[in-house]
């Protein structure tokens, strides 16, 4: 049984953390930090909580227990890395589900998130907690860098194909539809219901952070030809829909990609690989990542379907603690 | 041919206001008033505009020109109040969207819309302005109130029943469903995207400023028995659905209800009578009222169907323009 | 240990069905029975349970076994009263989803259903199974009439209310909203995304079937006064809401009504007592129904809100069988 | 003043022809002809035109009328073929709003459209309606194919590039997403809004009959390279929201590239070049496509919107109407 700490838990991701924190069978307790919400209880902050969380209240951040095992941080840019640092120096394991540790170069830091890494070394030492990929877990360091939701849709689909084509690979060209959720709870115009429904929008269009995490990543497995990543707003609250357009050298056979996907996935619970396109409800409020491949002479179409704030944010992060800890990783994320 | 101001048009009444105008066959020239706003251009602020209203700028509140014929304000509770009195005395018309000339009691603007009224002898000169109720038109003031929202799609549907048939009328309960652009451009997180997707909530449960101004108008006709009123927002950008049911002391003949609407609005082109409940998307996008009678036993149900921003708003003030000016009704506002 | 069979379960009713039962603590196995859909598997019917139900395939009706402890009947109305009988003559446990013996007066099916009941002895045995409703649960017969999922959402609602303040009603209005699953997965015109995305509609005004079931089960806690009742179609998927207006003879302080509704509830964990209206999104996929009650003079406004698809239809009847077996009720549905 | 036949408008395509050609200023008549539908009113099949249009009967498609000028085709794929050659021979300008006479090559409606063509000499006589383009219009056929609602979106977004520079394409990616009217308006399961509410799926993927349309017309301005096209259902009524990911072999100045746009469509009243990607409410309802070009390196992104059942079917054949004629190519579609 563990203790758990949840550092800047009152967004959307924080209120999924708390639901599988609170129904975990090895979580003894947990305590949420936070800073203008603290004082208040959580049912305040999330009514769907009450009769299932009670009387529980949110602490204030300034002060941050160290009695817990592992904490999570669910904190804008630039935050976490106030708050790692000491963690790992007390050999804590932390989770971070914001984008401090993501990138492996501390120069991509200044030119993609505008601030200075102040702690270069953790982010060579970090573990990228993409959780299902095939090899992951045995050497699970004790920070993870929990991947950006794009990132998740698009390596889980992408990384087997790459393992193994890559050099048939002339170039891969990704859209991404996202629901609203992904831009947070902030009140803003544009994410106004009678803005955005019935509405469609691209959105940082070569401009996006998630481009250089997706790319160090492929690179990792072999990838180095010509890459762009646009993403769009859907109008619904929840879910990633991504199309993955590979411009191929020559034909592959659907059989010996469809096996390496197969292979790729044999021991993941949570990827699920179809044989048409997924449907995005299929996954939404899931911890399951659906991918289809469809190929045709020199091109290959790859689809794929999460949640993005269970799989692409607070389901992937348990799924990364229970595999720390060597649990089975289902654990509280299977419903 | 007219020119016309419009004061505060940078909110979703503003938007359709100046699309009716710009279209007008009767109005020369309009200008559009703002504060934050001013020195923009109109399609800036509504980009729907590029194309067809090109290089028209917001001029600054601080610059109101006298060289207007009519007056739109499309204002907050309790500003329209500072602007009306001086263009009345001007002898201009003037058309207030907002709630500060609708009650015709100053008393009830201190219980419900918390201000203390400074001209309430305008209380007493405006018309309140139901554009398509019969009588309505024959003397207009060159002040119009314009009716809010709720109480346009609850009048439309239940002044012919009540001035026929008050006497039968043992109560009524009226509960209504609104889009969220009816509460505005103003970002506030409970109307996020993230939030009202797929969701619905009742506010402001017996203590909706739109009961006052309902009640006044119905007693009008004649009512006096018991009446409630309850208000809910619907996960779609636009449209109001009031369902209006009313507990008989007997039964009254099908047939003598319906020809009492069919007498009330054969006059009207925007009111539609229908066989069968309306459909919210009937009405989206027109300046149609569409209203159904259903009689069984003691009970009658009347459903009635508006666009909140044309009918509920815009629409109806432009109806009121062309009726203030003797113009057909349906001049730039019949799609 | 308990084996189970589900008589029908391919339509949203039968989806959570199989989710509950799949995870159900004490069901060792379950059987789906079904007709056209026979020899299909479960997750071709519902990709959502690849993953989680896997190689488990649809029984044709004909071969239904009765190796079953319990069976749950999802069938449209006229088709349980086929299985009943001689299910509860084998001295089987009987959770009928449908309408078929929901009234207790046989003149009613004719009037309401449009058929002639053939076991109408049935209909005096069966336990209306209004699960939270205190008191309800000690003498369960072996059949249950799952309650409509209106009139779940009205009569949890309004029952504490009518049984200690029923002589001061003068009438109720109810008027509910539902989302399209409601009306099940059959492909009809009318219920198209094209055609209900951004609508909202009234049907089966003054003759929907859930209004003789909402009466009946008033009556029998005193309720002698008005009622109507009007159905809506929401542009949503899932949930139900419901207001329902109370014109009292005279004021009852608050005070006194919410303490009827925490009595009645207090031993109910799926009940919510809101110190405002509650959302539809509170409720959603959830077996909660959350009820609000504002009262100001003679007018009390309840509003409630359930998800039609499980406290609505499939987790009440889960409850149901909790109860029957004298378990934890909140087994597999407190998710 | 023409008089106008419509064949088959009794979908979401023919609402809106009938509400284009019903205020147009030099359309004098126009009868609606179908199969099944024929004797009904209008306003029974649109309850929209109620108020608007009255007592206007769909005619029997037997009883043809070869009174009419032009004649507009709404006809499932492989009906137009029995209509046009007589039309064509009776010297009537034609617009077909289906695929049946698209394609140049007959040998393409063997592989993608399932039937031999047997009128294949009119595929070359026919004119390809893609209204905006530049030079289109001088010498317009008497029969117009009017282009499919992806094509439009895609073309107009992609030839101005293609044009100028097509031979720095290494190839192009293009993802689009419809609302699922462009599906019809036949009920089927998987487009019920209790599917479809929240969610998104790929679909025909690698089999879409658009593709060969793109790709026959972009060669013709020179396009030669590597190209794949995936469609997706977005859960919206209305609009196509398409994404062109271009792989360039060099960088291109963005100047040098807008340039190109602007003075494409100079002449063109419906076609916006945006400075951020457009938004799809900023188009729906219009006969509008907005477009937005972002390049960075060796990547040009290319946004658009359009709204299919206007600028992609009905607004855009009332677009080839004005234009066949000669008149203001805007008239009746710019509201």
């Amino acid at each position: 049984m563990i203790s758990v700490g949840l550092i800047g838990g009152t967004g959307y991701t924080g209120k999924y953390l708390i639901k599988f924190l609170h129904r975990h069978t090895f979580v003894e307790d947990f305590s949420v930090y936070a800073n203008r919400s603290s004082g208040k209880y959580l049912n305040e902050l999330f009514p769907e909580f009450s009769g299932i969380i009670e009387n529980k209240k949110i602490e204030n951040i300034m002060n941050l227990s160290d009695k817990h095992d592992v904490y999570f941080l669910a904190l804008p840019h630039g935050e976490s890395v106030k708050y790692v640092p000491s963690l790992i120096e007390q050999n804590k394991k932390v989770i971070d589900l914001g984008g401090d540790f993501r990138l492996d170069d501390k120069e991509l830091y200044d030119t993609w998130y505008g601030f200075k890494h102040s702690v270069p070394e953790l982010l060579l030492k970090k573990t990228y907690g993409l959780a299902d990929i095939s090899g992951y877990g045995k050497n699970v360091s004790n920070l993870v860098a929990n991947p950006g939701c794009y990132p998740t849709s698009v390596l889980l689909a992408l990384i087997p194909f790459v393992k193994s084509f890559s050099e048939f690979i002339n170039g891969i060209c990704i859209v991404s539809y996202s629901g609203t959720s992904g831009a947070g709870r902030t009140a803003k115009e544009e994410l106004l219901l009678s803005e955005m429904d019935g509405n469609v929008k691209a959105y940082n269009v070569n401009k996006h952070r998630h481009y250089p995490e997706i790319k160090q990543e492929l690179m990792k497995y072999g990838f180095d030809s010509y890459l762009n990543f646009t993403t769009h707003l859907l109008p619904v609250e929840r879910g990633i829909y991504t199309t993955i357009s590979i411009h191929l050298s020559q034909s592959i056979p659907a059989k010996n990609i469809s096996d390496v996907y197969f292979d790729e996935y044999s021991k993941s619970g949570f990827v699920r690989i179809r044989n048409k396109p997924p449907e995005l409800k299929w996954v939404v409020n899931t911890n399951f990542c659906d991918i289809n491949i469809s190929v045709n002479e020199n091109t290959a179409i790859i689809t794929s379907a999460i949640d993005n704030l269970i799989k692409g944010a607070s389901g992937q992060a348990i799924q990364n603690m229970n595999k720390m800890f060597g649990w089975d990783e289902a654990l509280s994320i299977l419903c």
